[in-house]
């Protein structure tokens, strides 16, 4: 990879996951200028850092402000569900592109990540990872915490990747739930908050009838994915939703998957009895 | 297949395709002996015919009543999402059986519904599939509404049945969604209706920003599933559910899926301008 030179631009969507990577890159000793993307990026957060406020269309202000900074390396990360072509706020540069970007607005995330990147990259700037900027926040593999999983959630883990493999080329799925061999959600639009949120009440309403403290979270890439945007992530919330799904504990790809405040998830794992772990991947 | 003899023991769990089949078969001439699962079964559906209420964990007590009504042919058809195995009500039939019985109850769908088709057969009973005794139940094949597919919706159609494809081997997902291209709501333990009420949650809170008219429903078995059991069926909730997250239409698979009350599916689809098609498998 080389040292890399110069502020970071990091175009920062949903989520806490944004200021966990700029903090780290902070720490690492590089200055980083914010582009909190408007309706996305959460208002407060962004306060400590440099930035510019842009909505998604506005790629001719982006590439202005981020030439201005003094920026060439740009990193994209946080939830972004799609949104609606109104919302953008195209400007002049991003219209004279509408033809490539109502295209990436067909089809699935990778093909809008492929797309975004090589409009960076036409102009001089390159698209990197979270994890080629700040490395540390990628989860290290093995026990996270104190509980491990036992033989039965061994397999529910083996089964969840398997099924996020088989989702890969359909461009969906990050995260399934199973419990005790038998697929109870997989994830898709809806993120991974509902997904437990919904495990969790057809649990009360009696529609999942394996005990509390039977079944896994798993959360992984899709194989093939680009990895130099969304990748999976959890943090403090993923895991108290897991504790009011009555799930076991979660698994997530070694090496691939992001984590928000280590200390708070591995402490919320513990308190409610969870195991917490990185996994290799399914073959990828 | 042959002319079926005797009368036809029906096992019924929830929802109302087990009354759609067992009208088909009366009117086909034939007897049916309801045997309504309590816990699951609607109660005041099957006062229309002769019924023994049975718990699903009492096979000696099924087994006795069917054979004292003559009934050889055994059709097992509705919800039953799994139970945990105290709300079974374990005879001594089914305490004999027990490590079978157990067995069952770990891994999908397709197991238990092989395992319970041998464990018929040993005792001289043949499980058949709704299908084999009221084909007109069946979804045929090509448009059965006013509205036809746009070249879009063909397109997600293709998409979602690849998808089905792909979860197949996962003993997973009978139904998705897909909204131009992009894969929306995963079908596991919830059920359609309750996807779908996902899809249109998610519409509201302005999480899916496809256009009202733009998305379908895709239902359609798992390949390589045991079509005596459980096949995907639509009725007029289904098509109430479609109209609320704001979908373009439905298209099921052709043979192999189940219409409750088909006069009234059209009609809604017709007052709701959804399409609803009969398409053939991806390739199944």
């Amino acid at each position: 990879m080389g040292a890399p030179r110069g502020p970071l631009a990091l175009i920062c969507g949903g989520g806490s996951i944004p200021l966990v990577v700029a903090e780290a890159v902070r720490r690492s000793g590089r200055r980083v200028v914010l582009f909190p993307l408007r309706g996305w990026a959460d208002p407060n957060a962004v306060e400590a850092f440099p930035h510019h406020w842009v909505h998604l269309g506005q790629l001719g202000r982006f590439f202005a402000c981020a030439r201005q900074e003094g920026c060439r390396d740009v990193v994209l990360i946080g939830t972004l569900l799609r949104p609606s072509i109104i919302d953008l706020r195209l400007d002049w540069t991003a219209l004279r592109l509408l033809p490539r970007v109502l295209a990436m607005f067909r089809g699935g995330d990778d093909r809008l990540i492929g797309s975004a990147a090589r409009i960076l990259e036409e102009r001089g700037f390159r698209l990197l990872g979270a994890h080629e900027v700040a490395p540390e926040i990628l989860v290290p593999s093995g026990p996270l915490a104190t509980k491990r999983p036992s033989v039965r959630d061994q397999g529910d883990i083996d089964k969840a990747l398997a099924v996020i493999q088989a989702l890969g080329p359909h461009d969906v799925g990050q995260a399934v739930v199973v419990a005790d061999g038998y697929v109870v959600a997989v994830e898709a639009a809806e993120g991974t908050d509902a997904m437990l949120a919904r495990v969790a009440e057809l649990r009360r309403i009696g529609r999942l009838k394996t005990p509390a403290g039977v079944g896994v979270l798993v959360k992984a890439p899709k194989p093939g994915q680009d990895r130099r945007f969304d990748l999976p992530s959890i943090g403090p919330r993923t895991m108290e939703g897991v504790a009011a799904a009555g799930l076991a504990g979660v698994a997530v790809m070694a090496g691939a998957s992001i984590m928000a405040d280590p200390g708070a998830v591995a402490a919320l794992a513990d308190e409610n009895s969870l195991f917490l772990i990185g996994v290799a991947g399914a073959g990828a």
